[in-house]
């Protein structure tokens, strides 16, 4: 199996699955439970949150576990716009943001908050300048993307948060959860306040996740309730989950230099020759995009149908994001770069992980190019 | 070791955390991917789905997967509240919520929600009548706990259904979260319209939970994003999680007549037992509670020091619920029933598993008996 969809989630580490399995069976307490087997669920927790904390170069009351990305998202921008509307509802972010962040700034419309979505340029970056245009007295929030999932594009946070720094009372969020372990974030640069990162993205568990509160920001909970999570997110927490966080961070972030620099070469090597294929055109940009993610068009091509193809033989990709994959229709990202719907509706994307291999890229390759010369042969495309 | 706070958390079946390991290994796709990998996990999805609609005799369309009950509940109160709003905003719920359904109450009322808290009489039960009485033209949603997750108490669920009944506007949601595999609930019967349960509190693991949307009723999402769970709760879905769910439920489901008449017996047999020690007045009504909860008050004890006693032998038990344990407030069910609040502010809960064993409650009662004998003595109270 060549697994290329490590965009959309990834295997658990053994190691992360059998500290899942530790903890669940052996210290299964509440960690609110005044007793002694709520106190070691309690420590468990404490010690995830601390490790996490290091790892993300963070204090341990600035983690806060959530049930992932999606939930990361949408307690990050309604819990600030809920909290600060009175200071003003005007909140800015992109035009190529994950679903849960997009959505959750269209429900925030619906309770009469403003929304701006900034346009990006034909390599999907956003304009420092435009950004700056758009703040305004009443703005509380600017909300971006960090590695773009459906094409790899970075933005460029740390010009962003300094661009930020001029507006105090403007918070910053960065959904980093196709970045961790990819492409390095300074929280501490970056003049980040909030950012979200998902389990399941870098071998950890799925329904999993942090989100990164800088201290002395407020946020309404989204899930209200009990007392856990400092008060923003009720609910018996998922111990051996957030254990099993804390011990995949770790992992990921063991050789971190190494892995992107291997996962660049892998890219670099794929591109090559991806690029020699006729009728291939590729929307990932080449300079300022992540080392795991390569997005490519063929013109005219129906890409669940390719994806088919490639899966006979074992090679698993993907056509878009994995929560868009079924909606069948053209990429968000590609056509806000400016891409034709008919190019932006025949993309497909390669995802890679440290542990995708240097050998599969022939057979990648190779297969690439007798499914194309299927498709040419049957379709007449 | 005698663990008899099943109320706040259980130990997962070995079934269960087998099921959660297999899938999370081998079955580690993204149900929404295209490919066979997430096909997989989407099939296995599926099957969860229709296995816990065949165990709670509803359709699998009607199952919603979420992070657990605290999720449930708000999704349940909110998602209703925001989408009926302009039928109405008023909500009626009880005095003796669980504070994931008193706080998501209480955050509607900052957006201009009305809530009418019912009281309870002495037995904890909600009236009728009083009910009715609050119903108004505006009122979208009534909210009740089955089993009171403190005290034990069963609220009248299929009467309040029938009630409402006659007011085919009102929606019913009900927090089963201590209910099931104790108290048996029957959807149809009592009209119920949503209703949350929690994986980790039947044997099930944390970060999993249920809730019931009876087809037809639409909620807005509390994590909106991709179109995952009919649209209603976005973020890719925790598929060995809802797997072992349902593995839990389909366990805790078999045999649960001889598993509820064991419970009752255990209860009596405690109870018997607990009422000839003098200062013991027990707050769990004879009638109409739950087989699994024994909630008792020792007039003046500091609970924390008792259960602290407890556990020297092994024995844990809580002084309230998990949840709020750690607020040194007397118990809000308590004070609802009229208890002074010295009474309320000294109460033990033991709370019962089918895993509970018979032979331990000479242990149990000798090991009260002692522990308040040592305080008696130490602290003259």
């Amino acid at each position: 199996m060549i697994y290329l969809d490590n965009s959309a989630t990834t295997q658990p580490f053994d190691e992360v699955l059998d500290s899942y399995t530790k903890v669940a069976k052996s210290y299964f307490g509440n960690p609110s439970s005044l007793h002694g087997i709520g106190g070691q669920a309690e420590k468990l927790l404490s010690q995830a949150r601390t490790q996490i904390a290091s790892l993300l170069h963070t204090k341990p009351q600035e983690i806060l576990f959530t049930s992932g990305g999606s939930e990361g998202n949408n307690l990050a921008i309604k819990g600030v716009a809920l909290q600060y509307q009175t200071r003003g509802k005007h909140i800015i972010t992109t035009s190529i943001e994950h679903p849960s962040v997009s959505e959750a700034c269209n429900q925030l419309q619906e309770l009469g908050f403003e929304i701006t979505f900034l346009p990006v340029d034909k390599d999907g970056s956003v304009s420092l300048e435009i950004l700056e245009n758009e703040i305004r007295d009443d703005t509380i929030l600017v909300s971006t993307i960090h590695v773009n999932n459906e094409v790899g594009i970075i933005q460029p946070i740390e010009e962003i948060g300094n661009v930020l720094k001029k507006y105090p009372k403007v918070l910053f969020h960065v959904d980093h959860v196709q970045g961790v372990g990819k492409v390095p974030l300074d929280f501490e640069k970056a003049k980040i306040d909030l950012c979200t990162i998902s389990g399941h993205k870098f071998n950890g568990l799925k329904g999993t996740g942090v989100l990164f509160v800088r201290q002395g920001v407020k946020l309404k909970p989204l899930i209200a309730g009990g007392e856990q999570e400092m008060l923003v997110r009720a609910g018996t927490e998922n111990v051996p989950g957030f254990v099993a966080l804390a011990k995949a961070l770790r992992l990921t972030m063991t050789d971190i230099e190494k892995k992107v620099k291997y996962l660049s070469e892998l890219k670099q090597n794929i591109l090559e020759q991806l690029t020699q294929i006729s009728d291939v055109s590729i929307n990932t940009p080449l300079k300022g995009s992540a080392p795991h993610i390569i997005n490519f068009s063929i013109n005219g091509l129906k890409p669940e149908v390719f994806v088919h193809l490639l899966e006979e033989d074992n090679i698993f990709v993907s056509t878009t994001s994995a929560c868009s994959s079924k909606k069948n229709i053209p990429s968000k990202t590609l056509l806000a770069m400016g891409l034709t719907e008919r190019l932006a509706n025949s993309s497909i994307r390669i995802s890679l992980s440290p542990m995708s291999r240097m050998e599969d890229v022939p057979i990648l390759i190779e297969t690439i190019q007798t499914a194309l010369t299927k498709l040419r042969n049957v379709m007449r495309y």
